[in-house]
C-alpha cells in the first residue's frame, strides 16, 4: 500500500533531519495561510526551523547553490505543514498553482531557477502531477532576517476540504 | 456608533497628515485596479502623494525603518483609495488575500517584515479579522522612481459590490 | 476584415524579427502555463528565443531602457504564446488579470515602469480594453541566466476555452 501524502511528507522532512510539526508564529497582523473558495494562499515562508534561520547569507558569495537548494525545500515544507494544517491533510490538496522562489543573491548568482528546482522536486516527489506549478524564480537583494530563500505559493483545495484557522 | 470603515480611513489619513483623494494617474497602458468576479486586483503602488513620491531611497542606508514604515502605510492606503473607488465603499470589502511589500534595501538591511508591519497593522485596524490577510515582504535593489516600498494586493469584494472603472 | 489577434501576434513577431514557435521547454518538475476555471497562470518568462537570452546584464549599467524595452516585448511574447498553446488562440483570452515585471536594476536605476510600459503596449496592441491589466514593476539584483527581465501573469480564459497540457 503506498505512503498517504501525509506520510510521505514525513518521510521527506526525516530525510531532510528537520521537524516541522513546531507552530508556526506570526508576529504581525497577517496570517500564513487564507483560504478562499478554493484558493489557498500560503504567506512568504523562511527556511525557518524552530526559532532559527537554518540558511542564511547571500547565495553565490557567502552561501553556496547547495545551501540554498537546501533552503529552499525547508521553505517548501514550511508551505507544505501550513497546507496541512488548514486542510486537515495534504491529501486534500487538488493542484499546486503558483510557487514563486526569491533567492537572495550576489551581484553574479544566475541560478535562481535551479534554487527553484529543489523547491519543486519535493512537490513533484510528493503529488506526482497534481504538483506541477508554475514558478517565478528572481534574485533579490536582501530578505527577512538576512534568510537565503523565501517561498510563497497557491493551492488549490479539493471540493470539501475543511479550512482550519491558522493565523 | 461605530465609525464606518470609510470614515476610519479618512480618520487614519488625517493621522499620516496626506489626502488621498486625488486623482491616480497611470502613464502606460495598463490600470490600477481591475476586478474579475470577486477578486480585486491592486497595482504596486509606490508612496506617491499627488505628484511626488513621499518616501525615496534605500532602506537602511539612506533611508530609515521608521520611513520605510511611512512609506508603506502611505502605499496601503493608496491600495485602499483604489479599492474604495473600485467597490463604491471599503464596506464592500469581504477580505484580503495577499499583500506583497518590496522594500528598496540596503546591503544588510534585513527588517522587511518590519516594514510590512506598518501595512498589515493598517488593514487590521480598518477591517479586524476580515483585514488579515496573507504577506509576502522581500528587499529589492531598486523601484521606480526611487520609491522606498511597493505594495501590491489581491483583495476579495462582497457579492453584489458594484464595481466602477478606474483606468 | 481585422487581423484575428493569433494573426496580429505573427505580424508583432515579424516586427520584432524573432520566432517564438519553438517548444517552450522546462528543465524542473513543474510547467509554463497551468489553468484552473478561467484563470490561467504563466510562469516567469525570461527574454529567451530558442536556446539563446536575447538580453543579458544589469539594466542602467551595461544593459540599456531601450534594450529592457525590448527584453520586457520577448519575456511578454513567450507569455502569450503558451496563452496561445494552452488555450489555442489569443481570440479565448478574456482578460490580463495581473502582469509582475522584475528588472535586473543598476544600483541607480529607476525606470522599472518603463520597462513594464514596452510589455504593457503590446497587451494594448494586441486586445484592446481587454488587455488592460494590473502591473507590478519592481527591480531586482540578478534573475536566472543573466536575463535582464522576467514577466509572470495571469490571464482569463473565455468560458468554453479548451485547454491543452503545455508542461
Amino acid at each position: 500500500m503506498p505512503l498517504s501524502r501525509d506520510e510521505q511528507f514525513n518521510a521527506i522532512a526525516a530525510e531532510l533531519g528537520y521537524s516541522f510539526e513546531g507552530e508556526i508564529k506570526i508576529g504581525g497582523n497577517y496570517t500564513s495561510v487564507l483560504r478562499h473558495a478554493e484558493y489557498v494562499y500560503i504567506s512568504g515562508q523562511v527556511p525557518r526551523v524552530g526559532s532559527d534561520i537554518v540558511v542564511r547569507g547571500r547565495v553565490g558569495d557567502e552561501t553556496s547553490l547547495a545551501q540554498a537548494q537546501l533552503a529552499a525545500k525547508i521553505c517548501v515544507m514550511r508551505c507544505l505543514v501550513l497546507l496541512r494544517n488548514s486542510l486537515g491533510s495534504l491529501d486534500k490538496v487538488a493542484g499546486i498553482l503558483r510557487m514563486t522562489v526569491f533567492t537572495q543573491s550576489a551581484a553574479d548568482f544566475t541560478q535562481q531557477s535551479e534554487v527553484g528546482d529543489a523547491a519543486s522536486d519535493i512537490l513533484y516527489r510528493l503529488f506526482g502531477e497534481t504538483g506541477v506549478h508554475t514558478r517565478t524564480s528572481v534574485g533579490v537583494y536582501q530578505l527577512p532576517k538576512n534568510a537565503s530563500v523565501e517561498i510563497d505559493m497557491i493551492a488549490i483545495a479539493r471540493e470539501g476540504a475543511c479550512s482550519g484557522g491558522t493565523r
